[in-house]
């Protein structure tokens, strides 16, 4: 029951002399590597979300940058770069890793913006597979701090997706309850189907299907039904925006499941690396929330659901208060409340 | 803003020498009748949801007791019709209006059996007929006993179809909702899409564009993040079965939808004529909840959402607490917590 599957691990995005994504539009029935050769290419994959989930983002607007360098351009490297920053940032507005990679790749690109073109575009290179590779390793870290919660909890639920497709590879939440299920203390997973845009039954499900895990698909309207009947003994979700109070935006429908387990006592954990964190921001109601267009509601792979016509309202993430976290996960341990000071604590250490 | 569209009323099963239903499984896109010729008919269209909704299972069933008797059969007519009765009872175990209805069938025909075939037969369609308009002006009456608990609540938030569609006309919560709306303090509906089977993005959006309220569809995740944003004024909903005690048994998702509402102050209000309240039963775990089948979860008209072989789970209720609940409407008038001792005279006021 235990074993896990020997496939390659997942991963959403790599560099093959050049940028590529796997197209999570459309998964899980088509796996389909889309090349990236433009940065408005790029900014095009984010916005319709053949590339999502906040580190993953992260990860490929740093590949981004590299990309903006190989674009013809007769204009001074930093500029070009800051250029593919702004234009790469106005994508989507929630998740805060976006931001701390572009930032991190254009101080990085400062230290070394002298060097001779071919240099400074391979120096450039090796920072994004770092910063790639740093992903992976904080999620290890994060597993591994992760894991032993959920010990004696056998049945856990997660909403959208926080795996190897939203991350550099491995996942937040979805790395803490597959090192779970690797030490036999997770034997099963509740899927929330996670609508409009069903990351949790096309991604979560995909994925889980790969590492051999058992799992079984709910509606998101099930959650407080399975949790009445005690069929729940904890919630792990990742993050898109963590505030330094611990209030943690992530996909629309989180706020709900914190709500319901908060009321049956069901343990809601987060799992985010510090790069979720915004040291800038308190409290979460000043965190952007981005909306998406109505059509993503009124139709599912291109079916109308509704009336022709029909208005809707698409709010793409929540904020779930302090309050109803149980704990943040993060590569540097474990954060327990009060979250304020744990926060501060880690982001000083990471610093350093 | 104001004025009611002046379409013929909605309605979702009609007699016309003969049974027929609107086929709500075609709907928002198509507007097929059913002609239902035997009760095996009537049966599958009940349990493939082609009519649905307590109440207008309940009118359907009446109505297909005279089926029964139309059928060619050389048995006794009572027992004819018993076994028409306990093959429809068997088709969807939640709603109590079900059992409701066969029972008084089965009650007025034996009134009546001794008559001649022909006057018996019209006997009966005159008891089903009857029950059908009774049920239309118990909906008029609870429209208007709820209607002024929306007074200065303009923003109103529905699960589901608790409307025409799901009764013999008019509707339950949405008949309150219409009502109010008419009487100018209800502007706008949300319109939660009601996963799996979308009845509020298919069935309440297609009602309320009928009856001209301005509607917005959100998915059932959203709804939390709505309400803390301070955007739900109240929430009115139908119910499948009710306890004596208050525990309401309704759509999967009603139960979160209502544990939300109580976080954020905003009144719950249940919907339901007298006939869904099950005097047998004190405790809403004691109320049979049907589970579907999974295919319903994992796909969407037909098109797969989950990679082949994924497993699904699929409660189709779920039981709301009556502690949860800021009041019943029913004909009899809104009933107030404690809702045991008012339940109790309401029901008793109903039998004499």
């Amino acid at each position: 029951m235990n074993a896990v599957s020997a496939a390659p691990p997942i991963t959403p995005l790599r560099w093959r002399a050049g940028l590529e994504l796997l197209d999570q539009t459309r998964l899980p029935h088509e796996e389909v590597w889309l090349r990236i050769g433009t940065v408005a290419e790029l900014a095009e994959a984010i916005v319709r979300l053949a590339v999502r989930g906040a580190p993953a983002i992260g990860i490929a607007a740093a590949y981004g940058l590299v990309v903006a360098l190989d674009e013809p351009s007769d204009g001074d490297p930093a500029a070009t770069v800051a250029a593919a920053a702004a234009r790469l940032l106005a994508t989507r507005p929630t998740a805060v890793n976006l931001r701390w990679a572009l930032e991190a790749g254009q101080r990085a690109l400062a230290s070394f913006v002298e060097l001779p073109p071919g240099e400074r575009r391979e120096r450039l290179l090796a920072w994004a597979r770092e910063l790639h590779e740093d992903d992976v390793a904080r999620n290890r870290a994060m597993a591994a701090h992760g894991a032993p919660r959920l010990a004696g909890r056998p049945r856990v639920l997660t909403h959208c997706n926080a795996g190897a497709l939203a991350t550099g590879g491995i996942g937040t939440a979805l790395g803490v309850i597959a090192e779970a299920f690797r030490r036999g203390s997770v034997a099963e997973v509740w899927v929330d189907e996670t609508r409009p845009l069903l990351q949790g039954a096309r991604l979560t499900a995909w994925e889980l299907g790969h590492l051999g895990i058992p799992h079984r698909l709910i509606t998101d309207s099930m959650v407080g039904a399975l949790m009445s009947r005690g069929l729940v003994d904890a919630v792990v979700v990742g993050a898109d925006r963590i505030t330094v109070r611990g209030d943690v935006a992530n996909k629309i429908g989180t706020y709900a499941v914190a709500v319901l387990a908060e009321r049956h006592g069901v343990p809601f954990y987060v799992a985010a690396p510090l790069s979720t964190f915004d040291a800038r921001l308190a409290d979460g109601a000043a965190i952007p929330l981005e909306e998406r267009a109505g059509g993503e509601i009124t139709h599912v792979a291109g079916a109308p659901i509704a009336p022709a016509g029909t208005l809707a309202f698409n709010p793409a993430f929540d904020v779930t208060p302090a309050g109803l976290v149980t704990a943040l996960i993060t590569e540097r341990g474990v954060l327990e409340p009060p979250l304020s000071p744990a926060i501060a604590r880690a982001l000083a250490g990471e610093r350093q």
